[in-house]
């Protein structure tokens, strides 16, 4: 059994103490939060010892590996701290909001080899990783287009917009993977983005909807839409087209009901609200492959490089946006 | 040009009439009707004489075919005539409510080889044809259950009921005729019926909803759901099971619009309603298959014994219904 | 924690373990199986003691309930002694395969107003749930013609059929519960069935396809499909039609890609095969139905009674198959 | 009878004679192509006078319209001669490949008020227009993203590629029609392409793929995806996403038909494939808005100032690809 320590105990940090208590390969042995009563709370309900401390986790040499599902701007420290201690990591993404601060914390550490894998739960996902699979085995040749829908079903609170990093860093940071998972890298972003008029969008100098056009170096073109509301639920989609073909993710509902009437025929329930409702099998899949990488000693399928360049793809839209034009994203140093 | 005659200037006269008229092979010589106003105001639309007497149009030596759609109980004596004539002849559904009726006129009239097809539209379908001819090519195996439905969007009025022989003679023969394009020869057949308890049923001692299952002499099994209602238009499915796959025939909406909102995701419009919409180039393929055979030289795809063994599968659902008993229907003598 | 017995350690018992095992409200106190090294094996994966006694785990005033999942003929005399031994029961379909020795089980027990539930897992899947929810709700006015549909991806071995009961009590079963679940009493059950001419079913006096049709008290008429084999995989799905309308539960599959090529669109992957995938959230339900009915002293949502009628209907269904008549099912007692 | 003339009789000039020869309300008056034997033939299929010559239609004083469905570089010649000769006009896009002679014809014969009708085919379509009336009716709310999807199954050949002007103002000026019959005016158009390395491109400096981004007046945001080969068929799709849910137009087969086997469910067949079959009904209701336009003595629904506009933006995005920029459309003068 694999000892983790888990730091953060908000609504992320929940999802993973489940998936942990839930495993057979591994257990909760600390939960972190500066908020101690959140930490103590969630620990009496996965088990675990409940710190505000997280440096007492990093000193139980009892603790094989942690998860890191803090705040954002914590980040960068924990796992420079996780990596002095020796700890096997698993880090919620964004890394950072500042690309500099990546790039020096992975200079810093890259050395030390450390296994760590990024948290971009929609890898694990069955149909997106299916798509992935059947179009690298070649089911629709050469892959020209990609098309991403992303539509969160509610706005978030005006108080966690503020600290996000925008919708670029913080919704479209899963867009950015896909593409990277499918496209490899990117050469060019272009990016429009409204808010709608809406206030809440206003006050936080952030987008209600935004469209992302990018090139990748294997000259295939993609495009992501997204929405920080949708009225039909969680919007989840992608369409990888080829020459041969396309295959798509389309949505999913809870349950496979259709109905129909004297004005409508063959509808089907809203869609699956929200990620955590959508994503429950991808989180455990999730820990499922951090663990199986800790036991086989490999690298994890996503790691620290898949983040730094997610975000360096938000950096470039973010600069596309104020500037208008195309954007190059910044190379790995 | 073949010349043709038209017998009923009703509601199946009208799409035959602009089917003629529309065609490139024919043009319509003769609209006979009891009614000459109707007759008349047809031709003044779609060309032709008009006039009450079928026996003008039989005289004309330049007429080559006709086309029966006056009222059932002339279809037999229009046919003898017709055959007398020497013309060729595209009969509506169904020849006779009296099975009996139907083996005397074929004894009568098959000395003479007459050619004569049955106007079964759904076998013109363009779905239902390729369900068929994919059955037929092998790609689902041997086929071993069929499942038919057909509902209407409306009930017919009571003055129609009255005279309309019932609902498997009048309905359910397109579905009987289905069976037996898939299956060929029934040995059994097993029905039940309600009437809703709607009045419209009752005193027209008629059904409001049916199943019929059959059994087919190749081992096959058939239902057939049928409903005189239909809140969501016109529904008119097939499903083709074999040992290695299904093939189905799925409603049709008049456009391919899908609408998402707060409650329901991806829903169609209601179906296509009703069978003038639904099987518009089913009726322009069946005069076609007509005008093919008559210049082929030729027997057309569905013949007088097509249309006897569905009425005599109707008269089995009937007296099965009536006897709360599974029946045999009735071989041709 | 409500303490449980376990009876059966096979592929069902095994399902009933991990539910149990993963509950909050519930820990396994024993597993019995008279092949003990079954039951310590499956004790050893999810907790709990072994025996190939199962009155060593009835004797244990600890245990709150028991679940019987052993072979069938077990399944009464297991009632009985869960009966006397004061626990409570949640007993897998069919109680027996002997309809006259199901009612003098019930005869002999009912004055003890035992807490005994059925399990008939399809009534806890979300689907099946939500279409039942709301029809009784009214969304499609009265219920006119309900369709299940039900096809099993394999065929089971000669040996699982040789102690069966046949098709009817074995497989429809589920079909005639869902049919009483939605339509309240039947009163007539008509059925054909075939062989394929598959010496497995001809050797085993056994269907490898059944259709059966039903009225109900109500007037509705129901239809069955049933195969022992279907390429695309578990095939199962029900219509209720109504006088407003109707609802469907279609097919699952495991993502929600959809493919196109060449040939064909929006193609999505075969069915979830098979009944352990397809309702696995099902048994996790059901259990916690049964939990709940416990601890809130109330009857569970699937009764005796229940499981009464779905025999009633199976042996109705088999009468019918070799008397070619219809059969009113025999009334409980 | 309106009396039209036709100008061009090559494949869409060939669809307009076929719908004027089956309107009640027009007849073909004269065929005019400087490949003479091109307009015999057409006329003899379809009635009309065949000539190389289009000013013997124009000085016919019985000609009440003309068809312009010659080659594009002869639109605007043809429009001012027949608006000198007084005719009606309905026009095949695009109107010129020179923004700037667009603007100088319509300098020119604006102060006639000529009824003047753009055929855009793919706004009479039953899908495409239901969707636009609904949007109006603000079923979706405000329309916040509008996403078009088009993809021709089969590339044009090189000849045609050569005079095509590109596939901005070929092929995409289709999708900037509907974007401006959606969103109205467009005040940023960026564009990316490819030529997939594919020589037949490569050749014609042209592109295979295509995705482009616009920014509306009213802040919605659209994207369109463009390719000139697709597997599986014409790939016609739009989605409009608005505050309270979707409209989406989803693509077409040729029948109702779905398969499933042992590794696919579900399956459709391929789109219809191609515009002459996709879009034949919206030629029809194409002409007949133009012959009531004329005869209500109203301007069509599609106008001059929706061909410069649609033209607007094909500039601009091909300014864009050219300067890797974001381009303001030129407005009208």
């Amino acid at each position: 059994l694999l000892r983790i320590a888990l730091f953060g105990a908000g609504r992320i940090g929940a999802v993973h103490a489940r998936s942990i208590a839930e495993s057979r390969d591994a257990e909760l042995a600390w939960i972190c939060d500066p908020v101690e009563p959140s930490a103590t709370a969630l620990a009496g309900r996965h088990g675990g010892r409940a710190s505000a401390d997280p440096d007492e986790a990093l000193a139980d040499a009892a603790v094989d590996a942690v998860v890191i599902a803090s705040a954002t701007p914590t980040h960068i420290d924990l796992i420079r701290r996780s990596v002095d201690a020796g700890k096997k990591i698993l880090c919620e993404k964004p890394i950072s909001l500042d690309l500099a601060a990546i790039d020096r914390c992975w200079a810093d550490i890259r050395d030390r080899e450390p296994l760590l894998m990024l948290g971009f739960n929609r890898r694990f996902d069955a149909s997106f990783r299916e798509v992935h699979e059947r179009v690298a085995a070649g089911e629709i040749g050469t892959l020209r287009t990609l098309r991403i829908t992303s539509r969160d079903p509610h706005p978030p609170p005006a108080a966690y917009l503020a600290t996000s990093g925008g919708m670029f860093r913080d919704m479209t940071i899963h867009d950015f993977d896909m593409a990277g998972y499918f496209l490899g890298d990117v050469v060019e972003v272009s990016a429009m983005a409204t808010t709608n008029g809406d206030a809440l969008f206003e006050d936080a100098r952030d987008h209600a909807q935004a469209v992302v056009t990018m090139r990748a170096a294997s000259g295939a073109l993609c495009t992501i839409v997204n929405s920080r509301t949708c009225a039909f639920g969680y919007d989840q989609r992608l369409e990888a087209f080829g020459d041969l073909g396309s295959l798509e993710v389309t949505n999913q509902t809870a349950t496979s009901v259709q109905a129909s009437d004297g004005t409508r025929t063959g509808a089907t329930d809203r869609y699956v609200d929200f990620f955590l409702e959508r994503y429950a099998a991808a989180y455990r899949a999730e820990l499922a492959e951090f663990l199986a990488a800790i036991s086989e000693g490999r690298p994890p399928a996503v790691g620290f490089s898949d983040g730094r360049r997610a975000q360096a793809l938000a950096e470039a839209a973010i600069e596309s946006v104020a500037s208008g034009r195309p954007v190059q994203p910044q190379p790995a140093p």
